[in-house]
């Protein structure tokens, strides 16, 4: 077994060709194998096997500095560098993560989860190297998708100045999570196929040249010029006029030509761009067929490509996608916007029924909110869905496009909360403290799958910029019983009690459940409210609670610092309202990757924890009267 | 007089063509007289006099929508709409904006005020207008600096999907506000000189199609690929590439090929880019040599060119330039990025000697922020000094890139607070919302100028992420008893007393200090406390403040949302704290341009609305007893 020669970095400059042969085969058998039990992202990883291999021969660890743009595409390097051991607990909480982490090897030059950020952090350490005379190599690998993101472009215009040697490899696999789009993705194709110009230039040079008396002079005389003949045939125009050396396109699966290549490359005295064509999925033919499947899985049956499990209950995505859909058939002003999530979002379903109505404008956050401000103003009724932690790139377009102008944009918080295994960089636990400071923006969750809906109704026809904000996985089909109709700025009392009140937002319904049921069984009175709208706050329904409650509990699954919780208490202490407020949250902290159940454990949102909490206040109050 | 004229938007259409060279004349003095007594942006209005005109005069408002990005170059666009009178009170309280603004007139289809934005907001009224099968033209007018931002690339790259008519102005000044920078910078600098393409396409051709024989059919082979002879030839393949044709470049300042351009670019059935090459300060000599001091300028003698007033106070900016200088000579390790603010942030400074160590990334706040977390992981000390308007921009890389791996990155927040006259697209008021909400970042303000130096100090010395924020304008001399050695997390006590305590943010200072003057005269002991860390809070203090206190004052520049107070009041309301909180802020809603202090009245940030809060809070408080 060739893979059990590589114990550690550096470990595969001993195999022998025959064995590198071997060594493709058996990672890919183990990562089929290993994705398979754990799930995690199986079809990219599969894509860059060769490619890892190359940059690991080429290459010194952990002297040598190689970015993972997003990042879960860097298992087979996990595995060249010592950690084959970590794909038994891949993703689990104290595992190892499915992205590139210094903290947990020195392999790992720079932590990733959000696109397009590779060449930047690569080019911060070619400055830093030249600045203190080292001699390392930089290497930034970044997807095709990821080159639609506005920030790779500002790196790499920043790119054309360097004076040393940086290496960018353009995994170009044709497709980032969905299919690409724009010009850049029309350029990137036409450069796969560069066989035509290859034939055309000897073909033109030859003429030319063949051109009684004056031929030689016409070649020389078009050569000279800046870019000359080479802007007529050679590919890559877009990155030389840049000021980026272009080679390629190569075949990202031909060892031999990657390492030659690359070698080529760490030549070069500035930037070059190395164009890899890499297969999502390659060597497992479910996922070659099925790569967007593929890209982030749970268990599968490796022989079927079936997934395993699955509760068949639908999710909050699921029920967005639907009702959007519904919408979209009678309100013809209603058009949707992703960002290169259009299935991570539901909007597919809205794409094949209207695709007309429907934009994926690529990894490009902050365009899409600035596109939709601009679709509002031109009177249509855009809605945006995006991860809650992609919408942190688009926080000066929500404040500055969006809102100044107050103008009608749904933003579909997707993910929002605790998302699991994707851990610290996918945790969707900010947005309602940066959301809720935002003047003229209103934001609202839905406590169960029937409020999520009615909810999406509620924001379309909603006339300003709202935010509605819900979490990833299986939509709540409890508290079924209660569906008030949605009213501006106003919360849903479910039960009405005295003692304590528990106000939850949006998911943490089921939770805010649990604790008054534990608090019932402790023999305390207790009411529950579902705040509905995070903002603006229902100050009204504060005030009634202070009358006949000593403690409000407030449940949010976000970073308490300028969460809702902090608004609550600034109303009470602001009014001077007799009323402790007990704020339920995420403490100031990033929280890493695991199972959801295990996470909200950990920071303390489960219902033992917040019971414990409560029940102290309550004595503490009683101790002090 | 052909300005006269000009009433209402359109009238400029009636203009012979005498009158309308006239009228570029008028104008330019119209402008020149009118900012030299109010102030405001001179270079970039007199650079676009004629491309105004000539969009003018093939367009018709309101139907047409024209979006000018940034937007500060919209004067003689306002000129034309009819808003002559506005320019007595441009950027005055109530008067006239020195951005385009909806509210202000039907002509204005987009607020704007950021960078790269009209390309994103101009493809959202083509599609609204598509699918609502309207047909009026858009034209989003783009400087040269804002093509370095990454969001307009995003867009760019959206555009070249477009089946319908979309004009996008390249006004190439070879400058944006600072000079430009990247490989897009050079790029364009290439189209400038375009005549040997020109040349160069003719010989050639007409050289190849005199070969016997097959002459004609090379030139068709070759015409027919992709891009053929075209990528030869055709300047603007970079946007050509994109599936976006390109027009130019063009005189700027000849308002006949202008308008004929224009008009060809109106009959384009997709994306069209027209390049016009524009002089900033155009007309106006002072203006024409040093457009970076006309940019953004106060008032002005006309003749000489000299600034009128000016304190000869230092800013905080100053200080930070001196004191970031002085560090830069003894730690080799510091290094200064900024994007595209070199002047605006004191940074040309340390530019001027430590050129190795600065870096200017153009209008990539995004990239920026990522750079500079690269350039710690490979151990140098990057300070990025940004205003705090456009960190909105680095957002997520702060949370995702510097934080998250507790990155040693310095943001030096400038313009933080309320900036005055250029209105709500700048006014730093929600940073210490956003930065408080993120783990592992600290925050210091300043309450003076020797506090200023130390924080430099002090926090280029941190290991860890720390923002330092600090306001436009003159830094405040009063205080000057008051050094203590800052300590991490610690605040300063200044005056011990009791009842009453105010604790205030950075340059709040003086206005906190006549805050406990006021109180004083009216009877009451008041403590006075600079907050100096946002974040952490120090906890210890405000627990000892609530030992002979009733209320604590917190006053801080910024929305209330998410800022100190709020932390304070969760504090005080977590741990059960018998102390009254009273925060004072800006309360949910933009702030508009005019005076700072004038600003400051209106939105209850001066001593009167404050005192009387207090006393108020104090009867309260009384009477509940």
């Amino acid at each position: 077994m060739a893979l059990e020669k590589i114990q550690k970095a550096n470990d595969i400059k001993e195999l022998t060709e025959e064995e590198l042969k071997e060594l493709s085969d058996e990672i890919r058998q183990f990562l089929i194998e290993k994705i398979s039990v754990t799930g995690g992202h199986l079809a990219s990883n599969l894509g860059v096997v060769e490619l890892t291999m190359a940059l690991h021969k080429v290459l010194h660890f952990p002297e040598d500095k190689l970015i993972w743009d997003v990042g879960h595409q860097s298992y087979t390097h996990k595995l060249l560098t010592g950690r084959k051991e970590g794909f038994d607990d891949l993703r689990k909480y104290g595992g190892m993560s499915g992205f590139p982490k210094r903290k947990e090897s020195k392999c790992d030059a720079f932590d990733t989860g959000h696109s397009s950020t590779s060449i930047s952090a690569g080019l911060g350490y070619v400055a830093a190297r030249e600045l203190q005379q080292e001699h390392y190599n930089v290497v930034s690998v970044i997807g095709d998708g990821s080159m639609t993101g506005g920030m790779a472009y500002e790196a790499l215009n920043n790119a054309s100045r360097l004076k040393s040697n940086f290496i960018i490899v353009l995994n170009d696999n044709t497709m980032s999570i969905s299919k690409n789009v724009g010009g850049i993705s029309n350029y990137l194709n036409g450069l796969r196929t560069t066989q035509v110009y290859s034939d055309l230039k000897r073909g033109v040079e030859d003429t030319i040249k063949r051109i009684p008396g004056r031929g030689e002079r016409i070649v020389h005389q078009v050569k000279k010029t800046k870019s000359g003949i080479k802007q007529l045939f050679v590919p890559g125009m877009f990155f030389e006029d840049m000021g980026i050396t272009y080679l390629g396109p190569v075949d990202g699966h031909d060892l031999k030509t990657l390492t030659k290549t690359l070698n080529e490359a760490k030549r070069v005295n500035h930037a070059v761009l190395v164009h890899v064509v890499t297969k999502k999925g390659k060597g497992y033919l479910p996922a070659e067929t099925n790569p967007s499947k593929f890209h982030g899985t749970g268990p599968f049956d490796v022989t079927t490509g079936e997934t395993i499990g699955g509760s068949g209950i639908d999710s909050y995505t699921d029920i967005f996608s639907k009702v959007l859909a519904d919408i979209g058939k009678k309100d013809e002003k209603v058009v949707a916007i992703t960002a290169a999530m259009a299935d991570g979002t539901g909007l597919s379903r809205f794409a094949k029924l209207f695709p007309e109505r429907f934009f994926d404008v690529g990894i490009a956050e902050e365009h899409a909110m600035t596109f939709a401000a601009g679709l509002a103003a031109g009177g249509m009724k855009p809605v945006f869905a995006v991860y809650s932690s992609f919408l942190q790139r688009a926080f000066d377009q929500t404040i500055h496009d969006v809102c100044l102008q107050n103008l009608p944009v749904v933003i579909a918080v997707d993910r929002a909360g605790l998302v699991g295994s994707d851990g610290e960089t996918h945790q969707g636990v900010f947005d309602l403290s940066f959301l809720s400071s935002i003047p003229n923006l209103s934001i609202l969750s839905p406590k169960n799958r029937w409020e999520m809906a009615d909810m999406v109704r509620f924001a379309v026809d909603f006339q300003y910029p709202i935010a509605l904000r819900y979490p990833r996985g299986e939509a709540y089909e409890g508290l079924k019983e209660f569906r008030a109709p949605i009213e501006y700025g106003k919360s849903e009392l479910l039960y009405e009690e005295s003692e304590i009140a528990v106000m939850f937002v949006g998911h943490m319904s089921f939770l805010a459940e649990q604790v008054r049921e534990d608090l019932k069984a402790a023999g305390y009175q207790c009411s529950l409210i579902n705040a509905r709208f995070v903002k603006p706050l229902d100050t009204e329904r504060i005030r009634k609670i202070s009358e006949n409650h000593r403690i409000l509990v407030t449940i949010e699954e976000n970073v308490l610092t300028g969460g809702f919780g902090e608004q609550v208490e600034d109303f009470v202490m602001r009014e001077g309202i007799p009323l402790k407020v007990r704020t339920i949250g995420i403490s100031d902290d990033y929280v890493e990757h695991g199972n959801v159940d295990v996470l909200r454990k950990e920071v303390g949102l489960d219902r033992e924890s917040i019971v414990k909490k409560v029940i102290a206040d309550d004595r503490r109050i009683e101790e002090e009267k």
